[in-house]
């Protein structure tokens, strides 16, 4: 199986280098930025390029890994693969690649940073695939990579990619917020690295809803009271205080 | 050492337990329920009461592990008592204790479940004491306990407990509503667990800031009206929706 690396961003650096590790063949790497391209086909021992004519039109499966709104203009430029053709978007629907005659979708359910090595093994993968064919070979790489692999249509992908803005994006947001608050008042972020974990921790076994603590679980106004005066300083703050406080209450009403 | 505990609730609980494994002298527990008092008792081979009366005065250190407002009445019965006396809890100054001749507070920045075992070891302990005297012995009962040991006064102690308080309710209630997101569309909490943990752990390493994701950080309008159309039928959440992603747009600008 030769595989055609579309992007060198996160995902497409963690995703090649992971396949690679399992012994996927991957051919060449394409990024907008030659340098970019270059610096990932060299980890993987693969060619480059960053002009879409160039991509190597026999190749088994493309995976296009690139910003939600590029999709469009590369999938344009490869209409005539016979190849099986991918994107790893969360919030895009599988038929942005209609054009193609096998395509599908393989988003993994992870936030990557450059810096940070993943084990692929625990990623959850959600497949799409518009026919029998592709749906094959996608299980194939995707188990390659994972066990926790779900078929999972773009309906509830969306849903999925919504979930994650919460539970990643809005959950980093308030690490940000809590290092602001410490920051505030000559505090480090580093004493409360410990909590973050075991916060996180907690809920691999429990449900949320069973392990919530705080102040406005338990009703405390008197110390809310003193919180939201803390935050006289930080307006932006004492709004989120007020807003999560009021929706904790209300969901343990 | 002689050392009562009042108090077993989960702080309680971990905290004599702990002890009680560094080879610490628990003598007694008090709480307001007897069955609750006898359990722990049992667990760590010391006396039970329910009686204030009846807490032996001639133990070094009294740990007093109870609800905030629970505190007056405690050290308002202990009066008499030369041993120090301390508090385990965030938001109450140690002025509350200033009835004793030796008072201190030893504040355990984490979050605890009964159902689930913690190594103290990596558990923040903020301390704080009204004399030399009395805070070196707080301190050999700490460092006995746990490697980061902070001296923390009422003040930053308070802001500490409100950094928690974002870094780990409302981060609890997040994922309490990523949960309901996916409910709401018949998916499964579980697919969201190494995104969970990931998020957490990246933040070991780097600082919050630097690792934002998401559509609000990179400013993705489309993607932002999608999920708000998505949560057209739970209001709530898309008022948290709107409020955090203002915010990280802010934060970011």
């Amino acid at each position: 199986m030769k595989v055609v690396c579309i992007g060198s961003g996160n995902v497409a650096t963690h995703l090649a280098n992971a396949l690679k590790a399992k012994g996927v063949n991957l051919i060449q790497v394409w990024s907008r930025d030659l340098t970019n391209a270059s610096e990932l086909a060299k980890s993987i021992n693969a060619a480059a390029t960053s002009n879409l004519d160039e991509i190597d039109r026999s190749a088994d499966l493309y995976i296009i890994a690139v910003k939600d709104d590029a999709i469009p203009t590369i999938t344009e430029n490869l209409k005539d693969v016979n190849g099986l053709v991918v994107h790893t978007s969360g919030a895009t629907p599988i038929d942005t690649l209609s054009a193609h005659r096998n395509y599908g979708v393989l988003y993994p359910l992870q936030t990557f940073s450059k810096a940070k090595s993943i084990d692929f093994v625990d990623v959850p993968l959600c497949i799409e695939a518009n026919n029998a064919h592709s749906l094959e070979l996608l299980k194939k790489v995707a188990n390659k990579l994972s066990s926790p692999v779900y078929e999972v249509n773009s309906e509830k992908r969306k849903i999925l990619h919504l979930a994650a803005v919460f539970a990643c994006n809005f959950v980093n947001h308030l690490y940000v917020l809590s290092d602001k608050v410490v920051e505030h008042f000559g505090l480090d972020f580093e004493i409360l690295k410990p909590l973050i974990m075991e916060t996180a921790l907690k809920v691999q076994s429990e449900l949320p809803i069973n392990v919530q603590t705080g102040p406005a679980v338990r009703n405390d106004e008197q110390t809310m009271i003193k919180h939201q005066d803390l935050l006289s300083d930080m307006p932006e703050l004492k709004e989120i205080y007020q807003t999560l406080s009021k929706s904790i209450k209300k969901t343990h009403l």
